[in-house]
């Protein structure tokens, strides 16, 4: 089998990947600013985590899956000047701010959910990590890598570049990016113009503040990553991922706040990006009019949707890219992916059915073709190249199902075990009903499938009374609700179109 | 109309309810310590303010809720000595207690979500508000109601209970408490024994420890609550409620607290406690192994339920005892409410089915019903009183399906949009299956709506063409299934039994 292998986006190489401390695994990813309804680009980012997250768990690792929720110190225009973005919109809404943050997190885990995302083992707020943040900038300004001015406190970029290198991450030269920055215009309280805010003095009209050695204030918006990632994953730690759009300045400065504050040079062994989503062609953005958020896209309820996707196929779509590249919405990829998922989802349900002979079917190789699935996986997550090895495996069941081929009950059981791994588990599809065992949901879908069943048997019976119109009645009806009725030398049975 | 009423646990009388500011309510409760999977006593509390918050939006409050996740300084025992409950669990299990927290607090927020308990506005957590308890403790020393000893700071009871009085919320005096509390065994760094700790020093073994002023430890269990609620709701504010075992110490701690600190004189308007559950008569308790979990409850796979029981019906039961009396759970009661609650729901539906004639009844009067609704909730949120005012309703509802009376339009209209009102909007009950609209757990109930309906008029063809056997199979199968059909004048319909 291949090894695992990471492109690692520091060194820019797919590189096998090494536990630090194996079987454990420390990652933590970049989450959301919980200022307003989580857009769909995000939940791209976080789907893509999540299949690395449970692809890592699968293969045995023992994952420690940290995503922070910022809650304070994101200005708007991310940069160390403007608004903060909860604090705005906790003026516009009229609210405390607390309460935008409980809101819009609740939003984004309501929207996790839908999508099957798995929660992951910490997820921490700046909020909460207020005195571990001033302590870190305490070490930063120690080391000699941070400077206070009026109340608030730098990161002196140019000081740091001497003792460490700076701008790796982004492919980025110090002096090129010295050379290109805006000069100051002698109102700046900056050293230099690359230098960001680790705290903010805060005046009597801010809503969040806290005390500090420099004064009342707030801490700088990359200082919290570098703090909490490392207070519950260690000074270095294996995995640290994120939208293509943090890796600079965001986890630049991550970076060299760690190397600042503890004097560890690596701190993150794989920096793991992710590509963005575009519509069309085009880049997603609200002002475009074409960044329709998650539920629209359930309900079709936006102007570009012809009409709603259900989350597992918006899911399984997202898959069917792999993370590292652009993915493209258009209501064509979805409805492809919509018979793609449908395809595979009854080839699942055929499978549970198949009854296998005792004579092994010589022209099928479960193994090679398992051993495959490891094989896309190990490839960097490779969901595109995983589809389509399960669809080879999709083919066999087909033409068993049609009794064009037969399988030994071994061969079958093999492929049960393996589509359960790989559908279920590793790309987290579940069944669209099955949500949560209290809610009901699920009680739904059994009450459900007995009417099918018995509207079925009903059928049959009508057909040898020679009651044509009894039986297409309930054929009709059940092809309106998206129902199909198959006739096979077995009987008939029911399936979802 | 009678004007809304609180039982007031500080006065012990039934009081006019008056805001602050109105029409703004603050309103705070103390959460879950999340150390374990949420009990069902607690799930009785949050629902009994869940109606509250519910109400009081109702008739026109805009409420600040603010309920609590207390995630460290909860001690085993509920005293000053022991292990923190969740750094116990943290080590028991081998995790960080950050994860043990994250993992309790999603299993809270599913229970929560599965009995349709709203999120309060704001979900605070202790960690997230450790500078806001040193604040707080600097003041209550500055005020000279607190000390430090060795690292550990301690309110002072005695000295309080000389400027302010002190036990009144609980009723106790404080000369008993003092001579009935055991000495000290002169090992104590406390004044008295019934000082309390507002911040203990921590070791190196400690976890979850953060630097103070008087060293490295952490908060008090009392003192989150006091800090949280006053950040969130002003020094003072209208509603602050809780479970009865919250009374002493927590409680009472909580108003000394906020009293020494901030020097305002009756913090919190109303004090409401919810009562406690019981099971056959006997309090549930782990240890007495009539502790089932909420999730056992709904499955029910534990010894003392007899089968489970909808997360509704659960809710229903639980709304049909006073929020302040105690509950007794049993088989029999619960199947009492699934069956009243069974009746509510059909006449609901019925409702929506009934065309009025154009004269009206005389005999009913729904203003007068209208009235009796509001009246009891604004008896002290009396939900049993509700509960019976509405079935006598119903049984206006059932007449009208039956023939036996006839309502008009303009009635049928009031009664839809006064159970609209009481039964979905205070009470919560909603349709097991609309969890989210997102989930597509709707769409399920769709299909099996048609798919019964379809199910009938194939009976009643059957039937029709004497088909008596074909026609006894559908309404076995239903039978089974737990729908019964029903046959009127106007043909027949399904309900759930």
């Amino acid at each position: 089998m291949q090894p695992l292998q990471i492109q690692n986006s520091l060194t820019r190489k797919k590189e096998v990947f090494k536990a630090l401390n194996s079987p454990h695994v420390g990652m933590y990813v970049c989450g959301p600013t919980v200022y307003s309804n989580v857009h769909l680009g995000n939940v791209r980012t976080f789907l893509s985590f999540d299949i690395i997250y449970r692809y890592l768990k699968f293969i045995g690792y023992k994952v420690r899956y940290v995503r922070n929720i910022t809650d304070v110190g994101h200005l708007v225009g991310d940069t160390d000047e403007g608004e903060d973005k909860i604090g705005k919109m906790a003026r516009l809404q009229k609210l405390e701010p607390m309460e935008i943050v409980h809101k819009y997190t609740n939003d984004f885990h309501d929207v996790m959910r839908v999508f099957n995302i798995l929660t992951p083992s910490i997820e921490p707020t700046a909020t909460g990590h207020i005195i571990e943040q001033i302590a870190s900038i305490e070490k930063i300004i120690d080391n000699g890598y941070g400077y206070e001015v009026n109340g608030n406190v730098y990161f002196s970029v140019r000081t740091f570049s001497e003792d460490y290198s700076y701008g790796e991450l982004s492919g980025r030269k110090i002096d090129e990016l010295m050379s290109n920055s805006r000069a100051l215009d002698g109102q700046s309280e900056k050293r230099d113009p690359l230098d960001f805010a680790l705290w903010k003095k805060a005046d009597e009209t801010h809503l969040m503040r806290w005390p500090s050695p420099w004064g009342v204030g707030f801490p700088g918006w990359h200082l919290e990553c570098s703090v909490m990632s490392t207070k519950y994953l260690g000074d270095r730690f294996d995995i640290h991922g994120g939208g293509m759009d943090l890796k600079f300045p965001h986890h630049e400065c991550e970076i060299a706040q760690n190397v600042a504050a503890n004097k560890t040079e690596n701190p993150v062994g794989y920096w793991i990006h992710g590509n963005m989503l575009t519509v069309n062609g085009r880049k997603m953005s609200k002002s475009e009019g074409n960044g329709f958020t998650p539920e629209e896209l359930i309900t079709g309820n936006h102007q570009l949707l012809k009409r709603g996707y259900s989350p597992m196929t918006v899911r399984f779509f997202m898959m069917m890219g792999h993370y590292a590249s652009t993915l493209d919405f258009s209501n064509d990829a979805l409805i492809a992916a919509e018979k793609g998922l449908s395809k595979l989802t009854n080839a699942v349900e055929a499978l549970g059915k198949l009854e296998g002979s005792s004579e092994l079917n010589k022209d099928v190789d479960v193994a090679e073709l398992s051993q495959k699935c490891y094989d896309a996986m190990n490839d960097d997550f490779n969901t595109p190249m995983l589809i389509a090895i399960l669809f080879e495996g999709v083919k066999w069941i087909n033409s068993a199902t049609d009794g064009r081929i037969s399988l030994s009950k071994d061969q079958i059981s093999a492929l049960k075990s393996l589509y359960s791994d790989f559908v279920n588990d590793v790309l987290g599809l579940s069944s669209e009903a099955s949500e949560n065992s209290m809610t009901g949901a699920e009680g739904n879908e059994d009450i459900s499938t007995n009417l099918l069943d018995l509207l079925v048997e009903l059928r049959s019976d009508a057909k040898a009374n020679k009651d044509y119109a009894g039986a297409d009645r309930i054929r009709n009806t059940l092809s309106n609700m998206g129902i199909s009725i198959k006739d096979g030398k077995d009987g008939s049975s029911w399936s979802h179109e």
